[in-house]
Formats: C-alpha cells, sequence, structure tokens
C-alpha cells in the first residue's frame, strides 16, 4: 500500500430533489482500505448542484430542517434568476455548503465530533451521483 | 520533530449564543511546535452547531455584522423546523460556514492575508468547545 | 522540482461589485509547474470580501444566478450592520462561500466534474487581488 495518497470514488443515488445523504461508513472504509494511520481525508463532490458537509447524524429532523431553512433562504423559484435550467437554488446551495469537506486522520480514525456525520447533499435530484475519497 | 504531520486539540469557552473567537495565536503557536515550515495546516470544529472561518480580525464590528446577517437569514425560531432541541438554526450555520478552515503555510508562516484571522464561530453557545489543529 | 509542495500567487483585477472569475485554466497551469502528479491542490483567497468556489463554468447565468441570490439573502444596506466601511454584506458571503477550496489530483490532472470550473468570488470590487495556489 502506498502511503502518500489513496483514492477512491463511491457511487451514490438519491431520491428526493433535497436530501442529506449519510456517507460516514464509506469515508472510514476507504480511510481503512488505505492503510493510512494518520493524515487527512478529502470527501469531494464532482457536481455543481450537490455538496458534502459534516453535520448531526442522531436525529434525522436535523438534516430535515438544514434542508428547509436553505430553501427558505434559497427559494427554488425567483423572478431574477436567469439561468435556464431552472435549478439555479441548486447552485447557490452548492456553492455555500461546499463541495469538499476535510476531517483529520489519526491512528487509523477520523477525528469526527461525537455527534458528526459526513453527508452527500444532494440539491437538485433524484440523480445517481459520485462522490471522491482522497486520504493523504 | 515529525515532519510528517502535527495534530493539537485546544479547549475553547463562549459566552454567548453567537460569538466569533479569534484563535489565530493558537493556530500560530501550534505551527510554530510542530516544526513545520512549509505546508498546509487544517483547522477543524469536531461540533455540529459550530463553525470555524477566517474573516477580518481589525474591527470587531464585522464580527458583528457577521453573526446579524445569518441571524437574518436563518431566524433561530421558524415553524418548519422539526428539530426538538430547538437549535435548527445553529446546525444551518454550521453547515453554511463549514467545520475546516485551511492555510497555506510558507516559512513557518500561515499566508494569512493583512486583514485575516482565524475565528471558531460558536452558534448555540455558551458552550465548553474543542477545535484540532493538523499541521501537514 | 520539489515533490513535497509548490506554492504559487496569481494576480487578479475584478470589474464589478460582485463578480465571479473563472481561474481554471491558472490552477491548471500552477499543476503542470509543480510537477506534482498525485496530490490535492488547495486555492486560497487571502482576503475578508472575497472568496473561492466551484461551480458550472458553462452557462455564464450560473455566475449571475449565484450572485444574485446570495445579494437577496445577505442584502448591501441593512439597518444593524455596525461596520463603518459599508461592506458588511461582503465579509458575510465571504465567511459563508469560504477563503479555500480543495481538488484532488490524479495523473497531473485535477478531478473537477464535468461541469465545474474553479471561480474567484468578488463581493466588493472591483478591487486588485490575490490568490494562492498550493499544491502537494
Amino acid at each position: 500500500m502506498n502511503n502518500a495518497m489513496y483514492i477512491k470514488t463511491i457511487d451514490i443515488r438519491t431520491s428526493n430533489r433535497d436530501e442529506l445523504v449519510d456517507i460516514t461508513p464509506q469515508v472510514a472504509q476507504a480511510i481503512h482500505e488505505s492503510g493510512i494511520d494518520e493524515g487527512v481525508v478529502t470527501v469531494y463532490v464532482p457536481h455543481t448542484t450537490a455538496a458534502v458537509t459534516i453535520n448531526e447524524n442522531a436525529d434525522p429532523s436535523v438534516a430535515h430542517d438544514i434542508l428547509a431553512g436553505l430553501d427558505k433562504a434559497f427559494p427554488w423559484h425567483q423572478s431574477y434568476y436567469r439561468h435556464t435550467e431552472g435549478n439555479s437554488a441548486a447552485h447557490i446551495k452548492s456553492a455555500i455548503v461546499g463541495s469538499s469537506a476535510r476531517i483529520p486522520v489519526q491512528n487509523g480514525k477520523m477525528m469526527l465530533g461525537t455527534w458528526q456525520g459526513i453527508f452527500f447533499c444532494e440539491f437538485d435530484g433524484p440523480r445517481r451521483r459520485h462522490t471522491i475519497i482522497a486520504v493523504q
């Protein structure tokens, strides 16, 4: 196993227009496969209407409220949107939530807080999506 | 000193529900301790109702206005929130401001801009908090 | 060529108060110059009223809609702003879009999605700006 960098792409299928998908187990699995004990893992979303965030994975109502709050601040329909695909709100949410997350790794485990999980954020689903996991 | 990675956890105590705490000196200190001259420092917040950002540390009114603007866009009380702890707005702010910041390091110093400082963002305080600093 | 880290600063001149500038070619060029085949590139903006994001570079109306949506959620004029420079909205946008972006690099190329480009985000222009590109 090369100790410098390990890259893996995972597939995700979403079911709703807005959805948070917990991918913590897949990221943990990639770190295990990498054989890297100490470093940083980068989770990268190669889509312009999706994102990745780290948030609470204990109570599913948190995911609901995050999506609802974003939808309220950045409504799907606005008279000033020009993009003809009609998904401008998804692009805005992608820009502010962000396309990558990074978590330090120690003793082969992510240093996530007690309540933290890693979520793929769908803002224009349902779709087939990908996420890249890079362990350094 | 190991040149690959240096990890340190710092403690933070916040005093208000919403608060920006300048942690630039602690991050600079961790880089000094690491003995790493060139690389990237990752500042990681292991909480789901807090975040980290880089912004102006010269005029304290900037911190006030950032917190006020976020509170206006994502109000504390909303009829559609389902999370029974009542702190959904804090989770949303955490998701959009983000749980990590990264700054390039050269000649043992962060390449921060003239007006930039690193701020721990409290969105559901007051609490005792932690921040992880990883120098690569 | 040192294989550990390559750092380059590029200059950007913006023309409007709010503007997205596609810097994908400059980042690709820095990776080429670094001679690094596999790693992660960090794009870092050392300004407190600017940011960097990854989003669609095919249809320019997407950039327009992102800027318009942010301006709607975080208006330029608000009675509760205290910062006397009058650019608090730019600081808020900078905090939520973020000062850095990271993209995995494989075989000397960024693993960007089909529609993804890297954009310098001006929120208080026009100005002369800088962006730091660090390849690890």
